[in-house]
């Protein structure tokens, strides 16, 4: 029916975000609240009070809300509606049956899944890449997330890590990472990543543009300061940048001929400072990637909006129910 | 029926193989040619021979044949049963519609699909991971290539190139490849790679355990050399497994971390060699991937069974017949 919707939910690190969404992709309401409102250990708490306002909402306005979708960080175990145990930014909510909790609370169908898997159903669904067979998802922000589409499914993986792009080795001897590993590509494009390693370098020089852009203080630097140093012509900045835009390439190569989906979008809190290196990093792509290969997928850098995490719950739900 | 049977076979660069499979993967009959026997541009006319000849047996043995299911090398439009453009080793198959051409010689529905894809189907139709819901399979041999079923479903890509794994780059700045990429898996770890980088690398070496197992002439270092020599203490060619075991850890992590399948499979024809070094790739697969991602996946080192190929026409068969 035209009146029913479907409540999306976005867990994030800073914020909780939540909405009804039409089902074709109208947010009709929308509210939200600091993840930390309520102090530490309160998120489940403030979620619950943010569905609440929009399950009265939805009576109010006479609409049908059919469910629930709800994106959560890290490894989420999907069947059976439990978060993962690394959940750093959100640790209340490690190895909870959120969904089972949501269903209860609300009577309704509720559904988790990882917030990136989340944003690629969102654009699978709703966005510009509709309809597309298989869609790779790559959100470059604090972290690196993937989320990927093929043969018009979600890949959660064995132990709900499928998709994990950001932790692809494309360096075996290069920066080491927090997961453990070596040179994986969150490494060299995450916007803490970029900001840590210009600091590094920052040091002992003199003269630097990035260094008057952030005050003077090494510690002040940011991924996007290091992004506009560079378009101003900050050689340091501008080596950085290129490096950035080869890793991403490389990153970006890894989709392409080993999955050769229809659609590559990058998204997430960096997308933004990449979308003006789009050609730069279409040519490392380029080479790195089969010629032929690259040629069947269209790529996109996709400034993350705001809305598209509520309505990546929606399509989560969607995804759901309507699969046979 | 008991008797039905489907004709797999197997487009090799030095052999053509085919044979008569019944539907639980029992050979009954098997023959082969090489793929130049009459000649250059010769193996579309040998093949067909070859299924003559199964037709003709299945006929005297009074068994069904259902159709027919066939690897071949490169990128493959399995949609519409065309070759790829690049063929480098069977140059006449080229741009071929070879699944009509078969359909109509044998007066039989038949299939074509990459020869790494169609072997991921022999092992998860018939192999030990039968039943897997994802599997990744890395066939390491003269070339890399990979073959990929996730969620019960080959990916194949936009283009054909799905499962590229050789070609995925784990070394941005690395060694050139052929395909015009850097770093490449393949440059690490296939035969032709492995035994060019030791021919380089035993340049001016006196005493050299494996310029010796090569009869003393560089030009006479295999892969298999290679591998013997380091098992036998040669210092240079065990630095260089050392790195081919590295490369290929991280080749694993890929597949782990960016799918998390159920199985990982490594086969093709240096896997025999690959076998006994089994726990330090899996050392450096756990180096390179998460944990608990790398906990719900099973890899296994399995050298290349001849019949694997025919079998995995048949797995080809099936796949395109039963699925909805």
């Amino acid at each position: 029916m035209e009146s029913d919707v479907i409540l999306g939910v976005d867990m994030g690190g800073t914020t909780i975000s939540a909405g009804l969404v039409t089902l074709t992709g109208e947010i009709v309401a929308q509210v939200e609240a600091p993840t930390r409102e309520a102090g530490p250990g309160s998120a489940p708490a403030t979620l619950l009070h943010l569905i609440a306002r929009l399950l009265t909402q939805a009576r109010a306005d006479g609409r049908r809300v059919l469910g629930i979708g709800a994106g959560v960080p890290g490894a989420v175990d999907a069947a059976r509606g439990v978060v993962g145990t690394d959940v750093p930014n959100i640790p209340e909510l490690a190895g909870r049956s959120l969904a089972t909790e949501l269903r209860s609370a609300a009577a309704l169908p509720a559904f988790i899944d990882n917030d990136v898997n989340v944003l690629a159903l969102a654009e699978w669904r709703f966005g510009a890449s509709r309809g597309a067979n298989s869609l790779v998802m790559l959100a470059v922000g604090t972290g690196v997330g993937g989320g990927i589409i093929l043969n018009g499914r979600l890949v959660r993986g064995v132990s709900g890590y499928g998709g994990e792009l950001g932790h692809v080795p494309i360096n075996f001897d290069g920066r080491p990472c927090f997961c453990g590993g070596r040179g994986c590509l969150k490494t060299y494009v995450s916007g803490p990543d970029i900001a840590a390693e210009a600091r590094q370098r920052v040091k002992g020089q003199k003269d630097s543009l990035l260094l008057t852009l952030a005050g003077g203080d090494p510690e002040g630097i940011t991924a996007v300061l290091v992004f506009r140093a560079a378009a101003e012509g900050d050689q340091l900045a501008a080596a950085l940048v290129h490096e950035v835009c080869q890793a991403l390439g490389a990153g970006i190569a890894v989709a392409v001929n080993g999955l050769n989906p229809e659609v590559v979008v990058i998204s997430g809190g960096v997308a933004q400072s990449l979308k003006p290196l789009e050609a730069a990093i279409l040519r490392w792509a380029g080479r790195y990637a089969f010629a032929k290969a690259l040629a069947g997928t269209r790529i996109t850098i996709m400034p993350l909006d705001k809305r598209a995490s509520v309505l990546g719950g929606a399509a989560l739900f969607l995804y759901e129910t309507e699969r046979g």
